[in-house]
Order: structure tokens, then C-alpha cells, then sequence
């Protein structure tokens, strides 16, 4: 595939710590907008994370494999320059709670503050995923907890 | 323009009772992702509206005259049911406020129980004007003040 | 059932116009804590109804017709009045979304103040009935939709 | 008092249908601040009052007989021109609520663009107070319900 | 008291670091609820406390020494699977805040996906409590201030 | 100028690192109101700081230098105590968000409980400056971002 001007190219940036079945369902929401959607996997050296990057990518990867139009890529960058490097116009973010409305809303903002080019577009994931963070999957998990409702099969075998 | 299968059509429902500056820096940004958005103005009985329907209908094809991807439409029925005439697989709205937020996240989840192939995109307003809204724009028309900053200067004249 | 001094009576007022399962889901949630539930409507004469006071009521004595501990009441007077009436220490109330909260808890510290027997007891709908309001189903009632995923069957043939 | 151009006014727009204890508490708290507090009774053709204007404004008068900062008005125009009229610089409003917070945010900013040169000014009112409102105070009194601890003596007997 | 089938037993989790008077409303418009209300302290590696295990449970146990119904319990494990253990089908919490409706009601669904049989029954502090919560009280504390009034009088002396 | 009886002392507590095109906003909003207005930064050991308190300091009394009502100042004991020694009667608030009203308002009333001679008045900034927090600032800092639409020219230099 070559990218050109006309592409639509979005980026959907986070932790991915791990990826869950809320996730897939944004992404499977935004894809069939956009020509190109990066799933960006921040490299945030003063979080700490529970699984290590190499499986959050490979993870990713595998669940998108028949996919053409999603991508892995990771960064230590500003968001907005991410977005410059790859020619995304978009980035793409879930709404659940009003917290997140908050957060997005003051992060889209800003990022705009900082490129005027740069639109964030906003979905909701699958009802039934609304209540699923990977804050509460990791903290499943670290109790020896079920998370197999929480995440795809992949990440359980 | 022949509409096809592989078209992404959205429809982009209200009252816009008038059209606002909010509306259409709304507009502006769902417009890039998609092959036809329309306007759906509903036409709904119980409801008084301020401005009548043919100038509101005149308003929005003035404003997007020279967009043809932006059409006007009027309808009756329920957004759904409009949505299927239409092939529209997308409904966009705009966020401004967290009252928006849960009254939209409310009526996206109880759309698509209505017609599962129904997505809703939601975008926010160019900052400036996020606090526009029809009501206050026909509070202060009716109040006799100013209304250049909250709506296009075809209102007006 | 005699009604004596040890019982838990509670009351869950509303409209109920119509009944949804959303109601009945708190109902469900609710009973098992009390030996009674009154279901109280509001006869609120400012407030025009969609379905005569007659069909609202036998709906929920229908619904509700296996389980004596739930009772149809209606009432006129203020909410903490009638609980002193059925000797009711405890209000019943769900919660969707943040304005539900807001307004719950705007109420529940009002009667306090108005009568200091009374507490609110709080419950959340299955998530799946989380978006159903009555407003809703009234409106797509009104617009011929397909309102079966909202209410019980009961209110369909 | 003569006004002078370095005198400190402020205006408290409202309906005080009819005046609470929660208005008190607000108009207590500013009126330290401000050399003049014009309480601005709007009259609003539209919206239906309980307690006639003439009431409204003598139950003002009355409670801050003694306090010559505090001066009562009434107007039919945009808050804003009132504003412009009697050289008030501030608008006073009390918070007690998330929506109310959302709504005078909304309504301050709109102000500002009708007006730069007015400012509004938040207060939070006593905590015994804050589920106070006029509606409430309203629906309590219509059912007969007692109004003793919402409102000011006067306004009982 | 022999613990039988048919009764109701809840669980109100937390840290309790310190119990504060808002817990202790809590608990005491929840336990008439109930036969068992366990108080439910998580021993959280993870996380720093201020005040030692020991001393939070001999607090509890104090305050309320002449309420049976009133059990104090550790746990490391996931809640819901405390629950199980201890045969709970009911979780109470407490209700002040957005924040906290929004994280109790996402904890709430997250627990019923994992063990459907338990619901979480809300309830909302007496208004003079509402301000109150264990990280206000440990940062006045660490501080030298006076916390007589958020906490019982058992932890001051 | 010499401290009188009758001066409003404010205090406008915060940790400033770094001060923003957000907080002058708030200052130059509220000065107005005051006699003196105190900018007081919190010492707090347990949070990390980017920016050194001297810098911060210096930041602060540079950009108010033509400003005699605007004093800085540093403490380490509660806000409240800070208040008394510098008899200040009034805490001065920016509020953006929900989250900051959440916040805001728990801690205006417990400061009150604390001391009953302390009110807080609140400020919006202004539309443009509402997305800036020190949080995002530092963020984009640390990235190497450009920060200079976010705090005043001298922090840049």
C-alpha cells in the first residue's frame, strides 16, 4: 500500500497495557473511516507497565493480522508530533465515562493548541465493554482474577 | 453524484432552530470522513421552533452551497427509520458540555438497540464557540441583542 | 400479611409512564431487601401522561402479580407524606447516569429534611437496561417505532 | 450613597420565585465584596411565576432592610444591557450543583462575548443549604408540604 | 448467631484508613439492611497506609462493640471473591461525589461480570458528612490540624 | 502600605509549577476585588516539583512587579492556618472542569469547617486559557514540546 496525499490516516494512541475488548471495539468502530489507523503504543518511561511492550505489540499484531488498514507503531514523543511524522489528520479516541469526556475534551484541545491540523473524532465502545479499563484488568489480574470477559482470547492462552 | 454501496453516508440530525456557528464548525470537521452528510432537520410537531422551516431548510443549502457533499433533508419519523432511507450508516453529533455527553451517549446506545448498523461519530466545536447553542442564540434574538458572534452573517442580513 | 412495627416497608415512586425494565430490573434488585415495595405512582395533575393512571397500574399488578411483596399505590400529596401514610422508612431509587444522580440526591436530602425517618436506598439497572427511560420509549412510541427491547411484553399486545 | 466611578457593583440576576435561604446565603457572602449588590428580579413573559413580582420584591426589600449595599431591580432586557445600565461590572452567581456549574459556565462565557467588560463572580452557599432550590421550595409548597426550613421567616407568616 | 441460608449478608469494602464519621453513617443507615454487614478492610500491598492494619480494625471493632450485626474482616483477594467466602451476596457503598458514582457504578458492573449474584446496594452519607474522606482527614492530620470533626472520637484520644 | 482591619485579604493557593496564561487569568480577575492578594505556594514534600521553588517564586513576583496588591508567599502548614497568619478572610479558585468543581467544593467546605471565617470565590479564566493545567504544560515540557501559547513569555526566555 502507498500512502498518499488523499489518505485518511488516523492514529489511536495509549498504553495498550493490556490491550481489551474495549479497545477492538473502538477500533473496529473508527477503521472504516479512515484509510490508515495507526494504533500508537506510547513509550511513557515514568509509567510503569505490567506487561512488557514486546507483548502489547506482538498482541496487537496478531489480533489485526487480516486487517491491512491497522498498523502497530510505537513512540516517545508528543502525540502531535507522532501525528506530523505519519501524516495522520486524526487521532482517534473512546468515550465511556464523563472523566474520559474530561480528559479527551482538554487533551483534544490542546493538541489543537499545539497543530491546528490535527482533529480528534470520538466513538463509544460496545455497551456491553462501556465498564472495561486496563486499569481493572490489571488489577484483576494481579488478584488472580478472570479476565477472560475482559480481553481477547489471545492474551489468556 | 450516483450514490453507491461502498459510499459512506452520514446523517447529522437537529433542530437548527437557527443553524449556529457551533453547527457548522461541526460540520466542517465530520465532512472530510464522509461521501454524503446530511443535515436532517426534524420536523417535529410538538416542539415550537422560532424561525420557520423554509428559512431554516434556506439557511444550511445557502451556507454549503458550494459543498456538494452536504445535503438538506427534513424528516418526520424516527432517526433511525430516516437513517435506512437514506443508507446511512453514520449519525455524527457534536460535544460540548457533560449534558450533551450523556444525553447523546444515551440516545447513540438506544439507536443502535433500534438498528445495530448504526454508528454514531461524535466531534467538538472549534473552542470558541462551545458555548453556543440554538436556545441562547434565540434568547438573546428575542431579548433584541446580538447574535453576529454565535451565528454566519446570513442570518442576519 | 399483617403490616407490623418490624416490617421493612419501602417505597419506590415514580411516573411509570410506562413501566420499563429498567423499573422492573430496580424492583427486581430492591424487593428482595424489604417485606414491602410499594410502587407508588404520583398523580401529579400538571404533568400530561402518555398512558391512563387505570393502565399504568394494572400493568405493574400484572407484572407483579406472583410476588406479594410488591404493591400499586397511588398518591397525591407530597412523597415523605405518603410514606408516613404506609409507614415506609425507606425511598427506592435508580441511578443510570450523573443527572439521575444529581437529581437523586438533591431529593433524598430534601425529604430528610422534610421528614428525618426516611433513607434512600440506591440501585443500578442491569447495564443492558441502562439507556431505557420511559421519555424514550414514549417517543419512540409516538414515532411508530419498535419499543418490545424497552418494556415488557406485557404492554405490547 | 452617591455611585461613583470607583465604586464595586454588582448584580444578582434571578427569579427568586421565591427568595430561599440558599439566595441569602450567596447575596451574605458577596455583598462584602461589592460597594452596591443589585439583586435583578428578570420578568420573564414567558415563564410562569407562583408568587407575584410585587411580593418577590418587597420579601427582598424586606430581608436586607438594614443593609443599604443590597438594592433590588427588576428587568426585562438581556442581563448584560441591565449590566451596562447600572455600571455593574460583576454578575454574582451561586453554585451548588455539577449542572449548575455547566449552565453558568455556558452563561458566563456568553455574557463575556456580549459584553468584555463584565466579569462573574461564584459562590458556593452554606452546606445546610445546597439542595435548596426555588422549584423545590415551589413543588413543596404547592402540595402543602412545610417550606420552614428552605425559606426566610418572612415569607411564612 | 448461626449464619443460615436465608440470611441477607452484605460486605462494605475499603480502607478505612482512617474510619471516618462518613463511613460510620454509612454503616448505619446500611445495617438495618441486613443480618451480617462485614466491614471489609483490603490489605492492598501496593498501596502505603497511613495508619496500621492493627489499629483500623481495633477501631472499627470499638465503635461498634454493641452491634453484632457489625463484623470486622481483612481480605487480599479480589471482593467479589471475599463475597463468596463469606457468603455476602451484597456490597454497600457509599455514594458523595460524581467521581465516586462513577467509580462505584463501573466497580459495580465489573464485580457483577464476575460473580452474578452479587448487587451493590448504595446509600448516601448524612449531608453534614458528605465533604468528608479518608485522604482529607490523613492530609489535615499529617498537617497538625484538627480532625475532631471528620473522624470518631475513639481515634483522637 | 500598612495592613488595616478593614482590607480584604484573598489567598490564592497553589503550586505553580509552573505559573500559567491559566492562573494569571484567575489574578487578574480577582485582584480587583482585593486589597491584597497573596499567591501562596505550598511546600509540600511528598509531591515532586519540576521546577525549582525559587524559580517559581521569582516567576511570580516578575510578572506582578507593577503590582503592589499582589504579594508571593510560601507555607507548609494547612491553608487554612496560612489564612489566619496572613488574616486573609477569602480563598480565591480557578474552576475549568467538573473535576475541578468536584474538587474545589469539597475543600472550600472543609476549609470552612476548619475555619468559619473563610469563604472562596470562584473564577473562571478565560475561554482561551480554559485547557491549560501545569500538569499539561509539564507534560508537553518534558517532551519538548512548545509551550509558549500555555504559560507568560518570561518563563520561556
Amino acid at each position: 500500500m502507498n500512502i498518499t496525499n488523499k489518505m485518511k490516516i488516523a492514529l489511536y494512541p495509549g498504553s495498550f497495557d493490556p490491550i481489551t475488548k474495549g479497545h477492538i471495539s473502538i477500533i473496529n468502530k473508527a477503521v472504516p473511516l479512515f484509510d490508515i489507523l495507526y494504533i500508537g503504543i506510547g513509550e511513557n518511561n515514568t509509567k510503569k507497565h505490567l506487561f512488557p511492550l514486546e507483548k502489547r505489540i506482538n498482541w496487537i499484531k496478531k489480533i489485526f493480522e487480516n486487517n491491512p488498514k491497522v498498523k502497530v507503531i510505537t513512540y516517545k514523543n508528543l502525540t502531535v508530533d507522532l501525528c506530523r511524522e505519519i501524516d495522520a489528520k486524526y487521532i482517534v479516541r473512546g468515550l465511556r465515562t464523563y472523566s474520559d469526556f474530561e480528559y479527551e475534551k482538554k487533551l483534544a484541545y490542546n493538541n489543537q493548541t499545539l497543530n491546528h491540523n490535527i482533529e480528534t473524532v470520538f466513538f463509544i465502545p460496545d455497551l456491553k465493554y462501556i465498564n472495561i479499563s486496563s486499569t481493572i484488568v490489571r488489577d484483576i489480574y494481579m488478584h488472580g482474577g478472570d479476565i477472560s470477559f475482559f480481553v481477547p482470547e489471545l492474551l489468556i492462552n
